[in-house]
């Protein structure tokens, strides 16, 4: 029997699938466009085990609500669909157990194994990307809850008043604090007139403004988008804050897309982190770092689920 | 050597000590009056503890962020003082190994051991009093977090631009969902005049309603009181659905001096939690109970340090 180990991650475009050796490392990776239907999904993670195997294991990320025996309950971004088998029809087309857990579930546990967060026990893992997902290392165990839903960190309501949510709710935390929330903060300041550079760079028309144009003028040093990046960053650190204040974890990892340019932010954020925790001065701070795997971590953690499940 | 365990809890106003034989049952209970400087409540706790004695282990409830190792690091409603070595001056005192935890923790592991929540692996406990205080059991274990200071949920940010907290920050959620919070929120009801005949009831000063009046009021069927109820019941579930998205418990046990008139507000709480919930109709929703333990909750789960620490 192979000791190789297969991770696959099913994103709202692409299926990555990665092989790790018996040390962690990556040997192989191959990907797939994400088809529309679930059967077509599960063709496309089956051929692509296979071309990645032989494997001993084989684990499986996805985008939504994963309970605890590897049902997808629901995928908003992905396909129209509830309760989607996935753990059970792969492992009967592949012939071994098949484990499935949250994508950004799956990101905690590589990061945990094998990134930024090697060696924690207390840790809270953060993926700002379009909406914010995480993952809980409490007390050296990987935390699942009674149903498998733990880390849905991007839905704390954080002003119960606040913009609307496609979730359905209004003033989610990723309303302000992900990719789609810095852009948002970004159209407020256009509309309100206080990112000029910014706004005559698109034309004139506040609704073209993205937080990538932020983040270009803030990092020339225009002090409007700067302003923006800051404003944002507090509601970064207001989340983090909640999270520290309900789990005091030793470290906070950052991952997703924004913590790519995440230099640009991590000083405000820390600023913010401090004026905004319980009794900052009484408690050491959970240190914050950015996640090392990027876009594999979702699937390096895939492969890595028979470890922490 | 005896298997009597005593629990000491040290209130704002009084202590109380308990000593529970074998089976988890207070065979005694003894109180003193809480006194002013740290030597005061050493000398009481010695003295509470030798009168419940003879006792194989002791352990400490104090209202406060504890650390690990059993230093009061602050307790804003007690005494001023910066870390207080509760843990080994009682432990040089009394000759045995002391435990201490954060009084909210002690009556999480109260509710864990002898009460609403016995032999559930992930739930929450949330204290409702003049603050809210809070526990957290996830994976069957007690979480303590990097530092000790785990469950310090009244000082989530559900509206960052809220009313001043005493913590120095703005809109915590126990300026909302706590005793101090109902009251608070009664009052702009009365400043607005949407609290009529409590109004009336104090003599037509909004300054001085309180929560008390609006529970009464409410009982009664008065609807404007009612409505203040709703809002209050809002934000409690509110945090609660934080918690929930974060943690995803099977369980959340309300305790504290407002889960004595619980059933008040409990068919609010559930409604609004239903509403507030990420996907609420994809996954089984957490049971709330209340309490059982009552006002016994922290020394008794103080007796019952040494089986979780």
């Amino acid at each position: 029997m192979t000791s190789r180990r297969v991770g696959l991650d099913v994103g709202g475009t692409k299926c990555l699938g990665v092989a790790l050796d018996e040390h962690g490392s990556i040997t192989q990776e191959l990907r797939h466009a994400t088809p529309k239907s679930p059967e077509g999904i599960i063709d496309v993670l089956v051929d692509l085990a296979q071309s990645l195997g032989p494997f001993g294991s084989v684990g499986v990320g996805v985008p939504g609500l994963v309970t605890r025996d590897g049902v997808l309950r629901a995928a908003p971004n992905l396909i129209d669909i509830n309760d989607f088998q996935v753990g059970s029809l792969l492992s009967d087309r592949l012939g071994v157990q098949v484990e499935v857990d949250n994508d950004a579930t799956c990101a905690t546990v590589a990061e945990w194994k094998c990134g930024a967060a090697r060696g924690s026990s207390e840790f809270v893992m953060v993926a700002l990307g379009t909406g914010i997902g995480g993952g809980i290392v409490a007390g050296n165990v990987l935390q699942r809850g009674a149903n498998g839903f733990t880390g849905e960190i991007g839905h704390m309501v954080v002003d119960p008043d606040g913009p609307p949510c496609p979730c359905g709710r209004r003033g989610c935390w990723e309303r302000y604090a992900s990719g789609s929330g810095l852009g948002r903060l970004a159209r407020e300041a256009a509309v309100g007139g206080r990112l000029r550079l910014v706004l005559d760079a698109v034309g004139g028309d506040a609704a073209l403004v993205r937080g990538e144009e932020v983040q270009v003028a803030a990092s020339a040093g225009d002090l409007e988008a700067l302003a923006v990046v800051d404003a944002f960053a507090r509601w970064v650190a207001l989340g983090l804050v909640n999270l520290t204040n309900v789990l005091d974890p030793a470290l906070i990892v950052l991952g997703g897309g924004l913590a790519a340019s995440g230099e640009l932010y991590l000083g405000a954020i820390q600023r913010w982190f401090t004026s905004l925790l319980y009794a900052p001065d009484l408690r050491p701070h959970p240190k914050l770092a950015f996640a090392e795997l990027g876009a594999h971590a979702g699937a390096v953690g895939a492969a890595l689920l028979t470890e922490v499940h």
